[in-house]
This record gives C-alpha cells, sequence and structure tokens, in this order.
C-alpha cells in the first residue's frame, strides 16, 4: 500500500517540479480564486450575484479565453476529474454543513427532513428514471441502458446542497433554512448511495429479489454510514475529553478534529459506504459534543477555519464547473444535432420540475399533520419556495454524470455526449434561474 | 496551462479513485498522523519526546511494518517527494513562522538574525563544502563533481528552522528563540538561494566572473523573493482594508489572506525565486498590516488556523522522513561498504559542527560590539545554545539532498546512495540528540 501512497504524492507533484506550464496554471488558478471571492464580494450588493454564480461566469470566461488562445484545439479544456471532487471538495463542504447547521432546529425537523431527503428523492428518482425512459426511447438518442435511466434519474434527483445553502438565510427563515438545507444534505447523502446501489447491480433484468436487494443495500449503506460518522464524532470527543488537550495547544485540538473527519470520510470510502453521509453526522456529532470540550479559541477557529474552507472548495467548484462547461469534444459531439440536445434538457428540467412537486406536496401535507402548533406547519408559499429552491442542479449531479457517462472524461459515444452537455445545460440553468427568483 | 492543470488533477487523484489500495493507504497515513499527535501528546511530559521524534519514531516503525509484511521486496517503501515537500508541507510552516514570530524582537535583532542567517550560512556553506572536498576525495566513494560537493556544503548548511523551534520557549528566552529560530528561517531561504545558484550554474570550472555571477545571482534572488513577499502581503492587506471584506463574513477575510500567501509563492517558484523566503516575509507583512484590519474572529482564526497548518506538516514530514529512511535500495547499495558510510556521516556531523562553531562565535562577538545594553549582548552561554541549537538537520536537508542526488527517487551510484544515506543518518542523529541535549 505504501507504494500507492508514494505513486500518489509523486503523481500528484511530478508536474509541478517537472514542467514549468503547470506551475502557471498553477498560478491562475490560485489567482482566479483569489478574483472569485474579491469579485464576489464587490457584486455582493447586487442581490442576483454572489460567489457561486460569479465564479461559474469568471470559470466560463476564463475557458473561453483558453479556448481562443489554443485556437479550440484543446479538446478537453479542463475536464472534471469527479475524484477531485469526491475526495478534496465535497468532504469538506458537507462536514461544514454538518458543523454548522442549526441542531435544534435540524432536529425539531428530522423526521421531516428525513422524509423529502430520503423518500422524497426517491419518489423524484423514480418519476425522472421513468420519464426519461418513457421520452428518451422515442427519441433516438444513442444506446442507453436501463442502468444509465436510473443513473438520470439518481443524477437529476439530487439537488445542490452547496448552491442551495447560500440562497437562504439561516437566520430570516430558520424553518425553510433548515428544511431546504437538511434536505439538500439528505438528498446528496441519498442519491449518491443510489447511485452507488445502481452501479453496484446487474440491471439487465430486474426482478423482486434484485430490487430488494436494492433496498436492502440501500438502508444498509445509510444506516452504516451514519453510525460511521457518529462513531468518528464521538471518538474525537472522547480523545479531546480524556486527554484534555486543551491543556496545551489549540492546534492539536484543531488538527486532531480535523483529521479525524476526514479519516472518517475516508474509512466511508474504504468501506464502500456513503463518505458524505459519514462526514455530514461526523460534523453534527462534532460541533454538539467534541465541540464543548475543547478551548474558547478552538471553538473560534474551528467554527471560522472549516466555514473557510467549505467556502473556498466552493468557490473551487463551481470555477471548475464553468471551466469545464466548455470541454469542447462534448459540444462537438452534439453539434449535429443541437435540437435533440436542447429537447433532452428541456424534458430533464420539466422531469425535475415534477419530480420535485410529486414530493415537497404531499409530503408536507403529511408531515402538517403531524405538527400541532401552527407555526411549525409548512404553508403553501414556504411549500413552494422549498420546491423551487429545491430545483438548482449543482456540482454532485455534475460530478455524477461524469461519473456515469464518460470513461476518464472522454465522452465518445452520442448518447452519453448529450447526456453529460444536457446536465451542464440543466445545471446552470437551474443555478441562475431558480437562484435569481428566490432572491 | 490547462491541460497540464487538468492532468495534474487527474493524476493526483486518478489513484484514490481508480484503485481501493490507495484509500488503504491513505487511511493509514491520516490515522498515523492522528496517532502521533496523541501520542505525542501523552509523552509530553517526558521531556525527552515531542511530537516530531514521535512521529519520526512511528514513521520507522511503520516503514519496518511496511518491510515485514512485502518481505523486504518492496525497494520504495516510500519515496520522499521533494516536490510534496517543497509545494504542499513547507510552505504553510514558513509562512506560520513568519506569521507568528515575535517581530519586535525579529527587527531588533534583525542586523544579528541576518549576520547568522546568510554571512553565517556562507561560512559553514564554504568549510562544509571544503572539508568534504578535503575529505571525500581521498576515500574514493563513487563519482563527485564540483557541484555535488558544493550541493553537500549547501544542504548541510541548512538548519531544521522546523525541528528548532520546538526546543526554545519563545516566550522563556525570547532573545535566543528569536535568534535562534529567525536565523533558522533566514538560514532556509539562503541554503535554498545557494542550492538553486550552484543547480543553475556550470561549476565544472570556476572563475571570477562565475564566481562574481554567483553572488550576483544570490543577492538578485534574496533581494526579489523578499519584495515579492513583502508586495503580496501588502496587496493582501490593502484589498482586505479597502474592500471592508470584515463588513460581511471572515470567512472571506481568511480564505483571501491564505489564498494570497500561497499565490505568493507559488509566483516565486514561477519567477524562480525561493519560495520559502517570499513565504516567510509575506507571513510577516501579513500579520503586521493584514492581521490589523480584519475582524476579531478572523484575529483568532487565522492565528490558530496557520498554527495547526503548519502543526499538521511538520508531523506529516516527520512521519514521512521516518518511513522514508528505510527505503531498502540506497541500503543495498551501501550495505557492502557500512564503514565507510558511518565514516562518511561522521566527517558530515563533524564538519556541521566545525562550520556552525566558525561562524557562531564570531559573529555574536561583532553583533555585541554594536550592542550598548549588556542584556542585549549574547553571551557565552546563550552562544553554547545557538551554536548546539543550529546542529539539527531536518526535512529541508532531506529534501535537498533528494533533490542533488537521486534522480527520480533512484539511487543508483555508489556516491549519491551514501550521500542519502549518511543524510539520513545525520538528521536522525542530530534532531535526536541536540534535542536531546538543550532540553
Amino acid at each position: 500500500m505504501a507504494i500507492e501512497l508514494s505513486n500518489l504524492m509523486e503523481r500528484s507533484l511530478s508536474m509541478l517540479s517537472s514542467d514549468h506550464k503547470s506551475v502557471v496554471s498553477m498560478n491562475l488558478f490560485v489567482a482566479l480564486l483569489c478574483a472569485c471571492i474579491v469579485i464576489g464580494h464587490l457584486l455582493e450588493e447586487n442581490r442576483w450575484m454572489n460567489e457561486s454564480i460569479t465564479a461559474l461566469i469568471i470559470g466560463l470566461c476564463t475557458g473561453i479565453v483558453i479556448l481562443l488562445t489554443t485556437n479550440g484545439t484543446s479538446s478537453h479544456v479542463l475536464m472534471f476529474s469527479e475524484d477531485l471532487f469526491f475526495i478534496y471538495l465535497l468532504p469538506p463542504i458537507i462536514f461544514n454543513a454538518g458543523f454548522q447547521v442549526k441542531k435544534k432546529q435540524f432536529f425539531r425537523n428530522f423526521m421531516t427532513i428525513m422524509l423529502f431527503g430520503a423518500v422524497g428523492t426517491l419518489i423524484s428518482f423514480v418519476i425522472i428514471s421513468a420519464g426519461a425512459v418513457h421520452f428518451f426511447k422515442q427519441m433516438n438518442i444513442g444506446t442507453l441502458k436501463i442502468g444509465d435511466y436510473l443513473a438520470i434519474g439518481a443524477i437529476f434527483a439530487a439537488t445542490d446542497s452547496v448552491c442551495t445553502l447560500q440562497v437562504l438565510n439561516q437566520d430570516e427563515t430558520p424553518l425553510l433554512y433548515s428544511l431546504v438545507f437538511g434536505e439538500g444534505v439528505v438528498n446528496d447523502a441519498t442519491s449518491v448511495v443510489l447511485f452507488n446501489a445502481i452501479q453496484s447491480f446487474d440491471l439487465s433484468h430486474i426482478n423482486l429479489s434484485i430490487a430488494l436487494k436494492f433496498v436492502g443495500s440501500f438502508f444498509y449503506l445509510f444506516i452504516a454510514s451514519t453510525m460511521l460518522g457518529v462513531i468518528a464524532g464521538l471518538l474525537s470527543a472522547f480523545i479531546i475529553k480524556k486527554l484534555y488537550m486543551g491543556r496545551h495547544s489549540t492546534d492539536r485540538e484543531v488538527a486532531l478534529m480535523i483529521l479525524m473527519a476526514y479519516l472518517s470520510y475516508m474509512l466511508a470510502e474504504l468501506f464502500y459506504l456513503s463518505g458524505i453521509l459519514t462526514v455530514f453526522f461526523c460534523g453534527i456529532v462534532m460541533s454538539h459534543y467534541t465541540w464543548h470540550n475543547v478551548t474558547e479559541s478552538s471553538r473560534v477557529t474551528t467554527k471560522h477555519a472549516f466555514a473557510t474552507l467549505s467556502f473556498v472548495a466552493e468557490i473551487f467548484i463551481f470555477l471548475y464547473v464553468g471551466m469545464d462547461a466548455l470541454d469542447i469534444e462534448k459540444w462537438r459531439v452534439v453539434r449535429d444535432s443541437p435540437g435533440k440536445s436542447v429537447g433532452v434538457s428541456a424534458i430533464l428540467l420539466g422531469l425535475v420540475l415534477l419530480g420535485r412537486a410529486a414530493f415537497v406536496f404531499p409530503l408536507s401535507f403529511l408531515s402538517n399533520l403531524t405538527k400541532k402548533s401552527s407555526h411549525e406547519k409548512i404553508g403553501l408559499k414556504q411549500q413552494l419556495t422549498i420546491w423551487w429552491a429545491g430545483l438548482m442542479r449543482g456540482a454532485v449531479s455534475m460530478a455524477l454524470a461524469y461519473k456515469q457517462f464518460t470513461s476518464s472524461g472522454h465522452t465518445k459515444l452520442h448518447g452519453n455526449a448529450i447526456m453529460i452537455t444536457s446536465t451542464i445545460t440543466v445545471v446552470l440553468f437551474s443555478t441562475v434561474v431558480s437562484h435569481h427568483h428566490i432572491l
């Protein structure tokens, strides 16, 4: 294993030393990140903008510039590496989400959130998959297997918790925030779990036993991942409490928290669980137990350090998605049939709207039945907001789409190419539009 | 350039997704880091131990275990990648060093520190190089060119500021601390500058013009690097002050500081300057100007976040050095002549002692002449401490040694192999021993 690690390190850095160009690109990227923060801040008065959109736009511009400088020859301007995303960028975001969530609100609405996050995702997953089968079978867009259709369902059932976080204010609308955001995270986990489950099964011919296995593995993954996260969090609390880490150094405490959180994520990956769910609950437990056993300065540091990490990761992702959106190859493949691509995107958007409506309103109704006090109930207006806010499809969808429809970033197959481009379209469109509507 | 970046990202992560083994090794490494922190803390009462030594030992043990599990077949248990070190691990450490340094003390003793750091390093560099030429020419240890001898001088003129930091207390002995530590950093920079200068010149035949070019490039690198760091720091201060970053978010400020610090380092690399010196002065400027323009929570966060980063990076390095020390190949090469290897190590240690003595005492005397008040003068006991504390050779020496004497981690040549092994010996020995003596 040691060899793998050394290889990993070598590979990850061979470029940086070896050739000078990569240093240039590193500089470019870091500089762009800075630019996103500054510009995003300057445009903040303009409520139509925020760092994400800024990063998206800057990314697109950069992509265009690079395309022009390379005369459109570089067909892979910036390949989206779903590994970079899942190993380095997503963990801090989800961990921070769990760490910063208002637990009181979160657990008061726990059942509702679980309803939305788990059941709701399943519903929209089924609807989108069914719709995809129904529509795409007619318009021949390459060869899509049953697994692909289910994957499409999972991909577009994944709301973008990252982006959702930025359009609702935890203090102004605590209920809405906890619902939409909590759902977003559980939903992330759910759809990733779904996605893994799909990929790990032979779906050429479904029967009851497979369906049962499917459900079984889903719940296994869900519970096991949660448990792992909780255990990791409690362990960190125990260690820090028992060893009186605070006695000498804040740095040890912070370091230990970060390392153990990441370790929980990596362990989840090791056991083929859902690292997202794990690290999310690890974050919740850490903020609930560990956080109260550390020094005052540790509290401030962790609170902001984690937020910063997540903040940078988010910008990184949107910048990345923006730059990647212009990968020519995929577009070249669909250039001959633009109408079809647009059609697919439109259908997918419609299905997303439908699939979301199909669970937000019924489930809200259900949860309202359980609530006594009227202010705890979810009003129609709030339901609409939840419905709309959840339309955003972001980096998670992108990552999953690439995982399913590209082999090492290449999109040779016609159907796959269309799927990728449609995903990008949906992501860009839904992010920008539904964003603006809410604000 | 985009392509390079994408490649970089792909490479850096291809393993993590592709094969499962690497996830295992990631887990192992993160777990070991946690272990180092916890155990290091438990052993803290024992003044003979600290995280570094713990990490070193744990690393060695792990290396042994891996060797046994692979039946000694894996000749590269963990190749030390000087890139990983110089790109990811060293910057946070040096930046934090600059950020945390007591500026008042530092600048009061600035001249003395510069004397020690720059002139002193040059003196010991000359002595060690000369000594190496004198001794190693007799005992035939493979083919060493003049460049190699000069490299040896640079390598062993580099004290380990990382390790030095841990043996002196900034509050108990402020003068000593600021001197030894300040020297350590300037020395780091100096020796790296020296090293680069050596590598970038054809030294097969030295004459006056080349010598002058050498000195010139040395001063150019030194000044340019410092300037770049200062400018980057001031720019960050300007941006944060002008844009009132504090108005909304602490995270933006912290993110911007980290990113700009790293950017300064990468820019230095881009222009072939000394990133270390750049990021060190960037740290100083940031802590002096930027830090006073940010919110209170940003101050606490940056202070501890940077310290934590540096802390983890240090442990990482020592763990890594420990694991790497057992790379069989090098040892196999020198197995036939163990006595020679020991001899070389001994000679090098002696030269280090001599070279250090040759500038600490004279330069202390010089600086004492400039001081009026007696308590500012450097007493003999203090001079001894400075002399001894600077004996530690650490990760920097390792990294430089690998850079010079290995081609992509391989140590085929006899002379090179001996040099590497001797370096490891000197590092382990000096770290452990001089450490204990001081404490």
